[in-house]
């Protein structure tokens, strides 16, 4: 089969790749309908996070069961099925309290799980799913195809984005501001009014993402950055900030930003993968009772209470895709994502 | 009157003072019953924050309202009140969402308020209360001597230690580690059990110490700091971790000790005044989705709930108070808190 390796910073290359089979009776195999690039896929693209080997990459995907292990009962052969952005049991401590990802056996795509093999990318056509009883969610039918973006949406940003905006108790009347406005912050913006935010101000300064916000319901739109953009923001909520403050990049600044904006007592729910600028001010945190919540979103735990509305239609998420590629393409689809030239990019095998 | 000055680091004295008189129309004075000395003064006092000329010192007391300026109207002479740690108006935007320690005309005592004029430290005589309105609560009836010190304690300790809790999320059923064991992490003991929580593991290294910790409803104490006391409260805590840590001193090693002892998802509850540790490792954060949420507790807005159960004797937090001196040996109550000898002195006029 074909499938995404990278081998450098901008060293992106679909390759030929030996066939995924069975190797545990807990795995299955999935035939890939569509994956995607990650806004954190990036980071070796850039060369930000070094690439010491060539190795599998992606790890957002859909697809249609082929085969399964002789324990697999919750998915079998035909059917539709989102693979979460990591692997999990589903049924450890941390699993059933909602924290998937910190699965005690799970493991992230295209790095060995705990059994020491190789779990496969998701930018490829097909894929061993370890632990499949516990990864995959399936679809009730096979979905209508236009649906497949918004299914593929659920691997990672729409529910990162939820994730943001659970974490900052976004509830009815909530005053919300987004800083970021890739997939993700994008998502937010969904998420937070799904929510029940009254308002909704996006930070964002491209047209195209200002324009994919409004229709996500942003309420509000602010360019400005820095001083001018907390100023913006606390002017548009009565002078105090948000309630709520979603941080979906992972800078430094994006993080002060997302500080700044909150009104005492509010929380910044942050799911941009930390880069840059690791540590938090606490002290500016402790005189205004700004609290942080928020990490590596547990995907897998919002898919049962996403998926429904992305069925019936009630939130179309799929839009963050603005550029389709074949999969063969998949050095063009991050050149794109790297370049701003598209939001994000769906990969077809 | 006598009132207590620091002029530098460790030296605290008693001093003749100006008679405190109304300045403003909404200013009341008010006979101190009982004040006290707080785990933060011991910054100064220690040196670790500068003294640079002499000012008055502390910021909790109890006492009887004497005088009140002409728009002051829910408390009147005679009234027994308990003055919380900051100065707030109760009704600004702030204030009506309970963040009271961020009130727009707020102020500290013992610094000069928003109209300039020095409003008094409360370890003395007589204290001005700016905005007595806002910033007093009145009991019900005169109180039985013998609650003197629980209604002292809701001045800072026992409103900082339920802050804790309520930041932290803890319910019924929680699990609770507290890391900490001066007057406010032996109040978080109490406020946790307070509001349901199932095991509240007490980290503690002194004697009497754990035993108040225990009459307060810990279930469990750990000596142990460290790698062996996140060890020793996970192996407590079904190998997980506590669902949230109540971090009650404010250092970098009692923070991360704090994260590193709550389980993927949990919170830590912070009311330590940071000191000496001002970053916060958001990439670690990020990775086992801890949450960090509390501050500067607005004691104010926790008044009304925490008040009756005093009065009632449901809970008695007054037992944080181990030693009762007269104002006048104000310098040896610092020394005794400085050396751990006492966990909180109790200064009577």
């Amino acid at each position: 089969m074909r499938a995404t390796m990278i081998y450098a910073a901008r060293d992106i290359r679909v390759e030929d790749a030996p066939d995924p089979v069975i190797r545990f009776p807990t795995d299955a195999v999935v035939r890939v309908v569509a994956s995607c690039v990650c806004g954190s896929d990036l980071w070796p693209y850039r060369g930000v996070t070094p690439t010491d080997e060539p190795r599998r990459i992606g790890h957002e995907f859909v697809g249609v069961v082929e085969e399964t292990g002789a324990d697999v009962r919750t998915v079998s052969p035909g059917d539709f099925v989102i693979a979460p952005f990591v692997i999990s049991d589903n049924t450890c401590r941390h699993c059933r309290r909602g924290i998937h990802t910190s699965c005690e056996r799970g493991a992230g795509w295209g790095s060995p799980d705990r059994d020491g093999a190789l779990a496969d990318g998701g930018q490829g056509e097909r894929v061993r799913v370890p632990l499949a009883d516990g990864t995959l969610v399936a679809t009730p039918d096979q979905p209508d195809p236009a649906l497949v973006p918004g299914l593929l949406s659920l691997s990672d940003v729409m529910c990162t984005g939820h994730h943001a905006a659970v974490s900052a108790g976004v509830m009815a009347g909530s005053t919300v501001a987004v800083v970021g406005d890739g997939a993700v912050g994008l998502c937010a913006v969904l998420a937070a009014r799904r929510l029940g935010a009254e308002r909704v101000v996006a930070m964002s300064r491209h047209a195209d993402r200002q324009a994919l916000a409004t229709a996500f319901g942003a309420t509000d739109i602010v360019p400005e950055r820095g001083d001018e953009g907390v100023a913006a923001v606390k002017e548009l909520l009565g002078g105090v900030g948000a309630d709520a403050v979603l941080e979906c990049v992972g800078t430094k600044e994006s993080m002060d930003q997302s500080l700044r904006t909150t009104r005492p007592g509010g929380y910044v729910g942050y799911v941009g993968v930390p880069a840059g600028g690791p540590e938090l001010p606490i002290r500016r945190m402790f005189n205004r009772n700004i609290n942080v919540a928020g990490g590596v979103a547990p995907a897998r735990a919002y898919l049962p209470e996403l998926l429904p509305d992305v069925l019936d239609g009630t939130i179309d998420p799929g839009r963050v895709f603005d550029l389709e590629l074949p999969l063969e393409q998949a050095p063009e689809a991050y050149a794109a994502m790297d370049e701003r030239r598209a939001i994000k990019v769906l990969l077809r095998p």
